[in-house]
């Protein structure tokens, strides 16, 4: 067997790796060696693998072994090709160390820059770029970062000296630019050679060691700080807030320093081929003069802007236009580049696919589709739950002007688009204390670090007083499409006082301002936000989505309203419409469901029922009515009745006053509704099989309602639904009452209604015997959230004492996610393959759908498209998600089907008698391809009505 | 197709029907039939299947087409037959009516007799038979049975009548025996024909029409009325109560009359052909002179013994000696008779199996073998639940005499044996209301009647004051394995004033009494009970069963003394010890554990455990001596931490001061631990992947134990065993942490031990995933409580408000029987069926057992050597019932592969084309057939400890 690779080398227009290969050499090393692949001006180097990460871990943090010998060999090759040697104290070569995971994880991972300084080379770098000033300052940095990132010392504390100088040399000369403050840029030879002294004694005080002046140790201690970089808290957090899961670990790409601190013409940017924010095919990004990549990304200077940066320096600017285009006709996405201009000439020092605004995700990926870079079925594979979720966030209200114009306070740079309001912290963690709370914060900060992601996740917004669009602080919102504010520099943000002062005023800590970071505006005060009109882009894209999907993408909705908002977002029918919550609609309706419920008798409850009759009938009228031709399932009855009774004494004494009962009686009768389990209790059809008037009330009501919409002209199709079921002798009673029912309303009502009677399956037994049941229900829609609770015994209100840890990959890490936030495939996923495999084997064309949370869920949805449901329902707002994810997952089957042959036609080819056992992404699909959805319904005609009863 | 036969008819010794068809012809006419063909004294008369009665229901209460004329026709033939006409005014043919199940209902179902008597054939009779007032006391006895059974008039207000003449009577002329009253047999001609009269008229002011003088319509009122009682209450309660369930109904038999009433050398009588109470081979019954089969029965009259009979009727008890007989050899198992001697000729009226006291099921079952009438097989399959439970039921301390002579009150008859001690009752539905709330009552009626079986069940024991060991009492009880005394006629029972006297003594409602029922003594006050020494045939027969037997029958013992007693009781192991019962035990150890649950942190609850550790060590220890040999299983912590805490504030505030904590910390802490639905919460594996101490702290006691007994020279065979397992991750992060620690305690021990670490399969996801689990896991112990509660999506707890309804067949009936009494085979069994194919698709030799209640089930336990379970664990004294079944299991795998062998080589030589597709009851074998037991320990030696730790 070949002995593993560890390390592949690039540089001089040859790579050993390429693009394709970001699993294993990281989105960074893959994109340094295609660029080098394609000719572009990219410094040589070599990246060690992420398997070489992963390794170091199981091997308890140390190096697997030969990776010594690879890296000494190409750290040859590499001085070879450079022509400079490590170390070497007249012309040394320098390198950075840099991190790259499969998935980018912008400023989380560490990078160390001007690797192989020492007290001998520095001299050297000096007198070969005849430029003492920038070796010392690269010197400066390179021991700031080494003691910083490898061994640990506080940065603050490297901070302090070089600020102590700084602040030194500004008492001392007053009246430099830029508010009597002296820049780094300031510092001159002599501060940098104390700076350097003390930088040095400051490490051998912590490390008790002097700095390291062998550059082979400077590197592997280097490499080391970048492997521990990914099981730091703050990387570990990233991905949980993420949900990145299943990758290997960083690969470490190291690479010849070029220097964009060497003056002038000189410089370091960060650029987008398109504006991340519109999406518009403009060039976007920042460019600093004399400085490395970290000061940009770190946000400390303000950059200038592009425009700018072609004006003084048109030929390097050149040179980037040039790459920009030629790197977007080969990745045919937009790009996020890194370059550093060293003295007029550029190099590439990093190219990876662009993070972009929920909007620019539509426009880019439309228009891509219009330039012919890509298809339709691509641009669909790009976008992300989080590109729809963003469409959808709010705006500012901007129908009263001068109340905007009263409420404004400064203005900041607009980095993520959107608008949020909420009360001003300072403090992630405060952040996320107050989040959980439940209240909506705005996290307001100097800078952010990647310390901060949590609570910048759980804020609605974010301001900075410094940083440019790249900045930590704009790239992390963005991809979540959160509304973000940088750069607002008239910000005096005082974390001790837990204030900020701007133009005069002050606003504390839990005050509200509202941030509309499409402009850049900050307001004070809590202002009105709405809804914005989806893009044109969104609505092309849409459209393709709906040619392409397969799966029907319903709602839940309980209401009329709710029903027509949805409709609006492209539902197309209700999955489920819960009866219960109409109940708590007025004072009325709540009394009349009491009264039901604390009754002595049927007579009596049958009185109450029969007060909610005409209240149920009105709600289900609207419903057709929004419904219009699309189909409505309907549940009966789902909670447990002490769901809706009052349990405090007051409460029990005014229901035994208004219905005529003594307290005594009110109180007991609550008291025996108590339940140890009530999730497992009396609840569902259970409730219907002890007290069958209330489904007599309830199918009454839903089939009058229908008649009188079918006499109006509205095309209506309901769809009963009978919730807990557990055996088909159980459906089986209910389904008759049911169409007893329903065919003497219809009889009655004297028009033509078809309807159909189906169940929930949300109970595992429901699932292994659902053969039998299908042999009675015309549709399953299956209802994961008790079937996860039931499937996994996981009650969802208990879970939060341990569930975290289950999927905490730092703790137990048992589950990828969140199993009630996305659906449990391989356990509740089997159940529900079990469900669908057996109910379609008594009845063919059963129609099956899914109505828990999981059905706004962009995999789960997937995963109801593979295992063959006929449709998915979401609530109103994951109505866009789940049409996505049900054209994604098509998309993915034909890729995956075509993958298959290929892979078929392959083996066909080769040896005839190895048989290659695979696993592909393309699951069975289980029963019938073509949805059931019209067949399956059942025509019960008035003049005909059905005989059930005993003559 | 031809046309279903509804008529079965028997007579001068030809048959329609048999012995073996008894679900067609019920018990009483599939008995009839085959003692017709074997050539016994039986009176003619046709059998109306239980199919009719079943088209009776399905059809609304109606008659099937066709069933007329066939009756009609039968009529004629018996007509022909005996050679008389029904109505014939001169000579008349009279029947009875007679109910008949598949399975024998004691006193359910209805019987009418002397059936065609009218106003003028009961003249014929008088004639012809030269007697009219026997023929009168026919007709009397036809009007009341008609009236009240058929047209539904009250019993009492006929009984009224009758006893007004002969109080009457007995005002008139003092001095007749029997404490100066009148017995039935007293009253002649001229009263009968006032009590007739009188009856007649009771008659017509109730149903509003004279009583019918057209025999066809009596004899079609009699059969609906029979029809009728199959779905009487007591009827239906009798099935519940019984678990009778699967039989279609009952049938008629239309028998020609004999008469016992007919003088002196008439009478009629119940035998069975061994003493059903301890099973010696010796004739054994009750008859009564002069007097209808309803006579006995109804324990109305005290009848003779046998010997009486022997005496007095020479002749006709040597007939009935032959039929005896004749029918042991003939059934091969002791048979209950009811004949009827017509003028010193024997008529065999019934012949069922009879019913017996589990003392002697055994002695009868192990006796027959030894007369070589049947195999041991036989013997295994006839015993029941009921018997093994019966064996095991006390008996009165017999250790101080003078106490037992002081608290004597009076001898009854010794119905079933056994003792019983409770408060007294005199109505059965108050013995079910006290019994509910856990009082333990005696039962005391005059005598009893079907309506009180709800109490008779319900009570400790049963004592009446009239009728014989065949009256109703005395075969219920029997049945059941109930204590029994009755014929106690002494006592004075008095209902309204809720007293009985007897001797000069006053017993009230709600003061104790003890039965021996063994002996027939009631006594005063509340004796001691102690247990009966298993008899010599129990212990032969559960010798044959021990032989039989291939699955492992364990035990469910959390402490040695439950340990040794269950050893006693046979089982071969302990398949669940459950480690948190053991602390309650003192006030030490549940103050260690609350001060583990309320402490702050890692430290604080390692110092808790740190004082378990001892206890629970000590305890091991014991059940390791106890089970010296046989493997244990112990199952880690279980429960949700809350159930361990005090939840008033008396107790919060003393476990606060106990432990140094403020009482608001304990407080919170147990707010805290509260949970909507705790059976889904944070328990079982969840608790040790939050809190890993308790699991070092456990799993140290445990092996800590074990290595201290194997020094001692005792065999021990530990199996850790991991609860709530629903992941094959979360199971491994435990596994590893369990031999961790486990290895480190066996090294430093410097023992030889070998032990398992396996899983509870109680959470469908477990079972869904086993081929996962069982990667790791070495044993899966089905915990078929939970997976039951999870499964149905029912809390046990909860399930009181709707589970009844689901089992009444009255009501929904949707199960069968309660599913957490026995196994769901359906649904939750195909998740155990999944659960053991897959464990052991990954892991040949997976050990599997059951837990749960259902592992002292019959049908569950047969359900799990089905499926190839090793073994069933229940608690101590389900232990031979479980031993039993699995025995019995293993005979009828033998039989069905028999049959199927059978039905394959009948199919071979039919048509080659046709495929039958058929369901056995041979369920198809899974995994090993032999149980992997010994193979699949794991053994760490402790001078090759395990090395799994991270160098």
């Amino acid at each position: 067997m070949a002995k593993t690779k560890y390390v592949y080398a690039f540089g001089g227009g040859l790579a050993e790796g390429d693009g394709s290969m970001k699993e294993l050499l990281g989105g960074k090393g893959a994109g340094l060696a295609e660029m080098t692949k394609i000719g572009l001006p990219v410094p040589a180097g070599f990246t060690i693998t992420t398997e070489v990460c992963d390794l170091y871990y199981k091997a308890g943090r140390k190096w697997p072994a030969g990776l010594d010998e690879e890296m000494a060999k190409q750290l040859k090759q590499l001085e070879k090709n450079v022509g400079k040697k490590l170390g070497d104290p007249k012309d040394p070569l320098l390198v950075s160390v840099r991190s790259g995971a499969a998935i980018s994880m912008p400023g989380m991972m560490e990078t160390i820059l001007n690797l192989g300084l020492t007290d001998a080379s520095v001299e050297g770098l000096a007198t070969k770029t005849g430029n003492r000033r920038f070796a010392l300052d690269a010197y400066r940095r390179f021991i700031m970062m080494y003691g910083s990132t490898a061994m640990g010392i506080e940065r603050e504390e490297f901070d302090k000296i070089f600020g102590e100088v700084k602040e030194a040399k500004t008492r001392k000369r007053l009246g430099v630019p830029n508010g009597n403050k002296v820049s780094d840029t300031d510092v001159n030879e002599a501060e940098l050679a104390d700076v350097i002294a003390g930088f040095k004694a400051l490490y051998k005080k912590h490390i008790k060691k002097e700095f390291p002046q062998d550059p082979q140790e400077q590197l592997r201690g280097s490499i080391d700080a970048v492997f521990n970089s990914w099981m730091a808290d703050k990387a570990v957090t990233f991905r949980k807030v993420e949900k990145i899961q299943g990758i290997r670990g960083t690969a470490v790409s190291v690479v010849q320093m070029v220097f964009g601190n060497k003056g002038d013409t000189s410089g370091t940017g960060v650029c987008f081929t398109r504006d991340p924010n519109n999406g518009v095919d403009e060039f976007y990004g920042d460019y600093l003069i004399n400085a490395q990549g970290e000061d940009v990304v770190a946000g400390i200077r303000t950059p200038i802007k592009l425009s700018d940066f072609e004006r003084k320096d048109p030929k390097a600017y050149k040179q980037l236009l040039d790459v920009r285009s030629r790197l977007e006709k080969h990745y045919k996405d937009m790009q996020d580049l890194e370059f550093t201009v060293e003295e007029g000439k550029l190099y590439m020092l990093q190219c990876r696919t662009g993070k972009r605004s929920p909007f620019a995700a539509f426009k880019i990926a439309v228009d891509m589709v219009n330039e012919k870079l890509i298809t339709k079925e691509d641009a669909i594979m790009r976008i992300k739950t989080n590109d729809i979720e963003g469409i959808f966030y709010p705006m500012i209200d901007k129908s009263q002007p001068q109340k905007l114009k009263d409420a404004f306070l400064v203005q900041g740079i607009d980095a993520v688009p959107g608008a949020a309001c909420g009360k001003v912290v300072f403090n992630a963690k405060v952040a996320e204390d107050w989040a959980a709370k439940g209240e909506k914060v705005i996290l307001v900060r100097k800078e952010t670090s990647p310390e901060d992601v949590g609570g910048m996740h759980a804020a609605q917004g974010i301001l900075t007083a410094t940083g440019g669009k790249t900045s930590h602080a704009a790239v992390v919102a963005r991809g979540w499409g959160k509304s973000c504010i940088v750069g607002c520099e008239k910000l005096d943000i005082s974390y001790e006082k837990k204030a900020f002062s701007v133009n005069g005023k002050t606003v504390k800590e839990g005050e509200y301002i509202t941030i509309d970071s499409s402009a850049g505006n900050v307001y004070i005060g809590e202002l009105k936000l709405v809804k914005p009109e989806p893009s044109e882009a969104y609505k092309t894209l849409m459209g393709w989505v709906d040619q392409i999907k397969t799966l029907k993408v319903r709602t839940n909705a309980d209401t009329p309203y709710d029903a027509e908002n949805a409709r609006k977002l492209g539902a197309e029918g209700i999955g489920l419409c819960r009866t219960e919550h109409m109940f708590f609609d007025t004072e009325a309706r709540i009394l009349a469901i009491r009264e039901m419920i604390v009754a002595d008798d049927v007579e009596a409850r049958k009185k109450a029922l029969a007060k909610l009759l005409p209240f149920q009938t009105e709600d289900f009228r609207g419903i057709f009515k929004a419904m219009d031709g699309y189909p409505v399932t309907i549940r009966l009855i789902d909670p447990p009745l002490h769901e809706f009774v009052p349990h405090d004494e007051v409460g029990q004494k005014a229901l035994a006053k208004a219905v005529g009962l003594s307290y005594e009686h009110v109180r007991q009768r609550v008291e025996q509704l108590h339940e140890q389990n009530p999730m497992l209790g009396h609840r569902g059809c259970r409730l219907t099989i002890t007290y069958p008037e209330i489904l007599d009330m309830q199918v009454t009501a839903i089939i009058k309602a229908a008649c009188d919409m079918t006499k109006k002209g509205v095309k209506v199709a309901p769809e009963i639904m009978i919730p807990l079921t557990i055996d088909a002798k159980e459906f089986k009673i209910l389904e008759q009452r049911t169409r007893s029912v329903a065919d003497t309303v219809i009889k009655d009502a004297g028009v033509q209604l078809s309807y159909m009677v189906g169940t929930m399956i949300e109970v595992p037994r429901a699932a292994l015997l659902a053969d039998q049941i299908a042999e009675t229900a015309e549709f399953f829609s299956c209802g994961t959230n008790d079937l996860t609770q039931m499937t996994m015994g996981i009650s969802r209100d208990d879970a939060g004492k341990f569930l975290p840890d289950y999927v905490d990959e730092k703790k137990a890490g048992v589950f990828k996610a969140d199993p009630f936030q996305s659906l449990d495939q391989e356990g509740v996923g089997m159940l529900i393959k079990m469900a669908i495999e057996k109910g379609r084997s008594t009845r063919k064309n059963l129609k099956v759908g899914i109505c828990g949370e999981h059905g706004g869920d962009l995999n789960s949805v997937k995963f109801c498209h593979r295992v063959g449901m006929n449709y998915v329902s979401s609530s109103p707002y994951r109505v866009p998600v789940s049409r996505l994810a049900a054209a994604q997952a098509v998309i993915e089957d034909k890729k995956a089907a075509a993958k298959t042959k290929a892979t078929a036609k392959a083996a066909g080819k080769s040896a005839a008698r190895t048989v290659s056992v695979r696993k592909t992404s393309a699951v069975k699909k289980t029963g019938a391809a073509k949805p059931a959805e019209k067949k399956a319904t059942r025509a019960v005609a008035a003049k005909k009505p059905a005989t059930r009863k005993a003559k």
